[in-house]
């Protein structure tokens, strides 16, 4: 299941943008598993990658091709991570690369590679470069539900949002979509993410915008803790709307830009939650008055981990000691149990580190039937405060991931 | 399911140790749930308890009472945790250890009370006074088993173990039980643990010894990186054995003892671990070649803790790239991922970060349908070894956890 999302609707061009898909048959029979995106000459393109050590073939590849030069094309794949492999992942992205220089007419450093999938297993690189011609047919600018439904694995519905804001009186569009479901505790990049824009933006300021987007979205939710190591998420700005350059970090303008990539981040991350393995609940831990942002991240993502607590949001039981535990065992040094609160919703169940007294079961079942809760956890050693989204642990998500390679 | 366990039969009982159990009616109809025991007098008492900065109400008052004088009795009930209960917590451990006190003719002080259950429900203490009187007349030497029995949660089977050494031609014995199945991510303690022996040994020793024991055992399992509010292990001698006290650390006698102490904990830890909440597999993680312990311990914790290797696990499925997935977010700086070599079993999945050319998926299955498998991970950068244990991520986990207050 997932918790009311449906499938994008009115995802809308961006001028600069073309986008074409292909059923490659890279490991599923009959969808589209290969997205190779286009940008007019002139675009800009920022990204951030996973910091996972492992990190796999694709993402050492585009990080050596974006310090090179300008990138042209993206060319994307579902199925197969390309990661775990050694040199012969390294040669199977280079050589896609170079397919797609080939094919389209650049060099192959202009071209970046993105996969996500399995880890581990040889990558079908031929059949991957068999089906750039079709891709290359495709190529449109109105093509960005299917660009999201082909880069999916176990999501169960394509993610996507546009946005539009005005400019110096000029319309500029932004248009996102993202992959992920599992594997989801994205450290300074998700899964896969890719956000366009028409607007006429300085790449130092472009950069930023991706950066302060990421960190206040992507970086703040977690599915199971287990941090992929293909992440990526790309913001491309195409320039064609017009407007004079947005240079300057402390303009109106940028502050307009900033917010509404901010907005399409927010959107898509939390969509990923909302379609998370195994998914019946969406919680959001809100953590507040720390002494900082770290002691609060600590602990929204330590109980966002727990699967204790994991499991009792699934049962829909207000077992919040579950919750008293693992912010107990966060390592916040020199916590004083005796002043925190907890709240469930609107219902306080813990009041200076005890079980509230004016707490009945019952207020804290009522919560826990609803589809999104938000659990609120004040430290009262500060004024930090953080929030982090998570999804609660299933069956389900038990049976997908044993599943998974079957 | 358990995985190659059986009641323990022919648990040896200690001189100068005795126990009492009864069905008090905290939480479960018809079975024991409150356990006395009486030590003798002379006995030395040693005990390490969770780090866990919201730690129960009978830890805290435990800590007190052993600053103050020796303990006598210990009073030790399942079923409801005495946990998150603020103030109300602490008067009703101080209340069931003062009627102890009354009905056993010593000061509260020398009473160490223990709870285990379920978090932040009222305390009855009422209910556990009751019981007292039957769990007195209950007492005798011979009562390992039902103590072992008195003090199940989720458990499905009771845990212990008995050693015996000779120690300067006197027959020393050991005798330990323990619970938890599942918030088990021990710090510096087990959910509970007490071990009894009857050898002549110094406090500053048998403190040692225990650290020594808790450090190698009950701290390197894991079932779901939940530590406890509650988690304690007690390690009791009473001296009756005749020995010659055992002083120096650098003694034959010394040695013979810790090993001893050390063989009964790794027991009792392994078949928590055995008994895991919906365990269908025993995983042991291995983490050789490191910098130091810590950075062995990250990496093992790591994909003990991971959701995605933990299913792959129930899945028997080789999906060694979810491990490699583990290691890399490990968070272990400068990390050479190209030098590492992973085995799961004898069979060698990774070598030097990569796939290895040898690896068939036939052979990683066949390990992974045994039950109980070994997972080595060489990091390629010293000398330091961990290993640690835990088992797998089950439909039943989900289900013991989700149903667990129901």
């Amino acid at each position: 299941m997932t918790i009311g999302l449906t499938t994008p609707q009115n995802l809308l061009a961006i001028d600069g943008i073309r986008l074409g898909v292909a059923a490659a048959g890279i490991r599923y029979p009959d969808r589209d598993d290969l997205l190779l995106v286009e940008m007019a000459e002139g675009s800009q393109c920022a990204a951030v990658f996973t910091k996972n050590a492992f990190c796999a073939a694709p993402v050492i590849v585009c990080r050596e091709h974006l310090a090179k030069t300008s990138p042209w094309f993206l060319i994307i794949n579902s199925g197969n991570a390309n990661a775990g492999l050694g040199e012969a992942g390294l040669l199977a992205s280079k050589q896609s690369c170079s397919a797609v220089a080939e094919l389209m007419g650049c060099d192959a450093e202009a071209v970046l590679p993105f996969s996500t999938g399995v880890i581990g297993e040889t990558f079908p690189t031929q059949t991957l470069i068999d089906g750039l011609s079709a891709a290359k047919e495709a190529l449109l600018a109105d093509n960005w539900l299917p660009a999201a439904e082909a880069i999916m694995t176990t999501d169960t519905i394509a993610k996507g949002v546009s946005e539009l804001v005005e400019i110096d009186g000029k319309n500029i569009t932004i248009t996102g979509i993202a992959k992920g479901s599992g594997m989801i505790r994205p450290d300074m990049a998700t899964l896969l993410a890719y956000i366009a824009t028409d607007a006429n933006i300085s790449s130092e300021l472009l950069d930023l915008a991706l950066r302060a987007a990421v960190d206040d979205s992507f970086n703040r939710i977690t599915v199971d803790g287990d941090t992929s190591t293909n992440d990526a998420c790309v913001l491309i700005a195409t320039g064609k709307a017009g407007n004079n350059q947005i240079t300057d970090v402390n303009s109106t303008q940028s502050d307009t830009f900033f917010a509404a990539v901010a907005r399409v981040a927010k959107h898509l991350s939390e969509s990923i939650i909302r379609d998370a393995e195994g998914v019946t609940k969406l919680i959001t831990i809100i953590v507040e008055q720390g002494k900082d942002q770290a002691e609060c991240d600590a602990v929204a993502f330590t109980v966002a981990h727990s699967p204790l607590v994991k499991t009792a949001f699934f049962a829909g039981d207000p077992n919040w000691g579950r919750i008293l535990a693992a912010v107990g065992r966060a390592g916040v040094v020199a916590l004083d149990v005796d002043k925190i609160d907890i709240y469930l919703g609107d219902v306080c169940i813990v009041h200076q580190g005890g079980r509230d007294p004016g707490y009945t079961e019952e207020s804290g079942q009522a919560v826990m039937q609803q589809e999104m809760i938000t659990v609120k956890i004040c430290l009262a050693r500060g004024e930090a405060v953080t929030s982090v989204q998570t999804s609660d642990l299933s069956y389900d998500y038990v049976r997908i991931n044993a599943e998974y390679r079957s």
